[in-house]
């Protein structure tokens, strides 16, 4: 009896507290084998809960669940299910016999059918597809080729494609029966005698339009598609822009799917964590809650910058001379590296979310920009310090130096920060050298270099400063 | 003839490649007075392009087409515009005569013309209001009412809405009357004889279903709905997990309206925008390309920063005579503070995403973690500089001292990091210092505190360092 609370337990521990009664009587008729109690409960949950419950079930009740229900029924809950670090989908398809997996597999919504065979071993990936019928296998296959983050690698097959040469009444009619199949119904894509995709009609001007029409008549004709080879984040910006619930994908004016809204809110979402996540130099998303696994995740990055920092040490060493003529130069040595990485980091941010939205962005522009903000952000902070250092110091020199010093360390740190996304976009290498901690480690080394070298030429000129 | 080359290509400059063409065609049309042609071609465009297209166009050619089309057809044109820092709807609206704009707006879906009137002053939105249909206006202000970025800011009256003991052919002809107006059809929401929202069915269902049953048969009434006041990101949450195209909002079981994907996916991208741009201390969609106002909006920052940079460059002056006596501690104060920073800045980020999704996070427990996570860090990162500073210095003492600060000053930043976007979130402050720039600044003080208290208290222990 402790241990049945202990599971139900568990397992609601992370689904919505509005389903958290629910869930524990579905582990309870799990438990005592009530078979009728637990299928009409599971059918009133949504599909998003559905995949929950499973996926936070202990394996044995899981093996219940699998007996119970038809793979086709499974196939509702799977296409539910995100595919993330926390879903193992080798692990689940592994508690299933594998002509149950292969079936529940081939009726889920391709999309997500191919999201979750990309996760599985290339072994495992031929086991199952050849279990299935050899069309849908072929299929599956064809959106497996495309790149991960294209808009091929987000299509689905699952349209409503119909011939232009039909009437209302007829294509009304086949839109009822794919209605059965299809993921979406909002649009029927309008396929010529050659089966090239030649308009669009929404499902709302199909139902208002007079029956005695065809579909050529009613049909939009100024398409907006995509290729296969699109990067997803250039087809979320369409979709978004335009409010289109789903956009198709076409190679040759062939329709070769169609990419939801669904898919797409994902898409954003992950690629803004992406961007965050590469700002802050640790992955956000990871979801780690054993301290020690987090620690070893974010360690990399902190020990590499701490190679990089080394090299601003021995700068420093390196002037350890004048420091030991001079010691209050120490006193800046933090405020000018640190006001540099700080604009370094803002031109990266600004950079990297231009560079996102490519089609509008002229990079050379771009940079001169950068290097215009950066000589206004250098001359306003550099009088700023100038007036600040003088005035605390009594020493015009000191405040000629370190303000002069600060301006020009400004202005390459805001260059940098612009000019290395760009060039690592450029040599098209994902970027991730290109992030907030990167920019201001390395703007340190620059910065020291700068500030020391200028220093010694005051020193140098007026023979103390 | 120059000058109209001039216009047609500033008009299309922003506009996407593909309608360029048909966009310059249309500037000419407006220009020589063809309103025939621009017509036709007007309503060639999509609806986003067509809101771009008119924001582009000099004053002059808007007055031209506001001649030509109705109000409710400019109406479709602003319906696909976004309100943001460069659309000013007070401008473009004053642009029409009053009774125009009136219409226009009242034509509009409500959600949209809420969103162009609140960027309105007091007095021309209540001219605007007075000038609609008494019912409208009303509708209207009830939505003005709800705060910005709440569920009801969000929310649309134009839904369908059925009583529960309609047949499925009435339902099926009242939802081809609607498809008309309202703003989606995918979802059809059941009322009880009170007027409260009982069930939801899908169109898809509704054209699957027997003639012979009522709305009631076939609803789904496990219903997930918001209440006006829920937070937007909250929302967009739930709208994405469930992959729902439209999400009810109510109040006391009543239906208030309905949030449509299509605002979720602006609100998402939003959101990120938002985080992101407060991780890196400036906001990357000002979109200014004016190198003079983009510096001016990073400058406070920078400045607001340079100032708590000044007091870290006091606490070193204090220890003058420290560095004077050591200069060797010098070289080590930018490896310090850089690493420092970055892990706090790690750690913010991770604690401010974690707050985003505030239902599943225990705030005390997220602290207890990342001050675990700093320890682990800071040991590792503090054995690491450690063994380098005294294999490179051949001096163990020295390695101890800057070895120990560095682990010492992570921990600190770290627990900063998480703490300090915490408090803000516990204290309802918009956590705007909750910066990345304002935390590795912040940490910058800190670390210079401890290090050089360290050096000082093993200078005195051992005589030397």
């Amino acid at each position: 009896m402790a241990n049945e609370n202990n599971n139900a337990e568990e397992v609601v521990e992370d689904l919505r507290d509005e389903i958290s009664e629910q869930a524990q009587a579905l582990v309870n008729d799990l438990e005592h084998g009530d078979k009728e109690a637990f299928l009409d409960g599971f059918a009133d949950l949504h599909g998003y809960d559905r995949g929950q419950f499973y996926l936070n079930l202990p394996s044995q009740l899981r093996q219940q669940v699998i007996d119970w229900l038809t793979p086709s029924e499974m196939a509702e809950v799977f296409d539910e299910m995100p595919v993330d670090d926390d879903t193992k989908p080798d692990e689940l398809l592994k508690e299933m016999s594998p002509q149950y997996a292969a079936e529940m597999l081939d009726q889920m919504y391709t999309d997500n059918s191919v999201d979750m065979l990309e996760e599985l071993s290339g072994h495992d990936l031929r086991m199952y597809l050849s279990l299935m019928p050899e069309q849908d296998a072929k299929s599956i296959r064809e959106l497996l080729n495309y790149d991960d983050e294209t808009a091929g690698s987000l299509m689905s097959h699952d349209y409503i494609a119909i011939s232009e040469n039909d009437t209302i009444p007829e294509a009304m009619q086949a839109v009822k029966v794919a209605a059965k199949e299809a993921e979406q119904i909002t649009y029927i894509y309008v396929l010529n005698a050659d089966e090239k995709l030649v308009g669009v009609v929404s499902l709302r001007s199909l139902m208002l339009a007079d029956d005695s029409l065809e579909l050529k008549d009613i049909m939009d004709t100024n398409l907006i598609a995509v290729g296969p080879d699109e990067d997803q984040e250039e087809v979320a910006h369409i979709m978004a822009d335009y409010n289109f619930s789903s956009l198709p994908v076409v190679e040759n004016d062939k329709l070769l799917g169609i990419i939801m809204v669904d898919d797409i809110v994902d898409v954003i979402g992950d690629e803004a964590t992406e961007d965050y996540s590469r700002l802050a130099g640790v992955d956000v998303e990871s979801g780690d809650d054993n301290p020690l696994k987090a620690a070893f995740k974010r360690l990399p990055w902190l020990i590499g910058l701490i190679f990089l920092g080394m090299g601003t040490a021995s700068v420093i060493d390196g002037f350890n001379g004048l420091v030991a003529t001079a010691p209050i130069l120490a006193v800046f040595i933090s405020l000018i590296t640190g006001t540099a990485g700080n604009a370094g980091t803002q031109s990266l941010a600004v950079a990297v979310r231009k560079l996102a939205f490519k089609s509008t962005t002229n990079v050379w522009k771009m940079l001169l920009n950068e290097i215009l903000i950066g000589c206004v952000i250098g001359i306003v902070a550099g009088l700023t310090i100038f007036t600040v250092v003088t005035v605390w110091k009594h020493n015009v020199l000191l405040g000629l130096a370190v303000g002069l010093a600060m301006g020009i360390a400004i202005l390459v740190a805001n260059v940098a920060g612009a000019f290395i996304p760009l060039i690592m976009d450029a040599i098209h290498v994902d970027p991730a050298v290109a992030s907030g901690p990167f920019i201001s480690t390395l703007s340190d080394l620059t910065s020291v270099l700068i500030y020391f070298n200028i220093a010694g030429l005051f020193i140098h000129l007026f023979g103390a400063i």
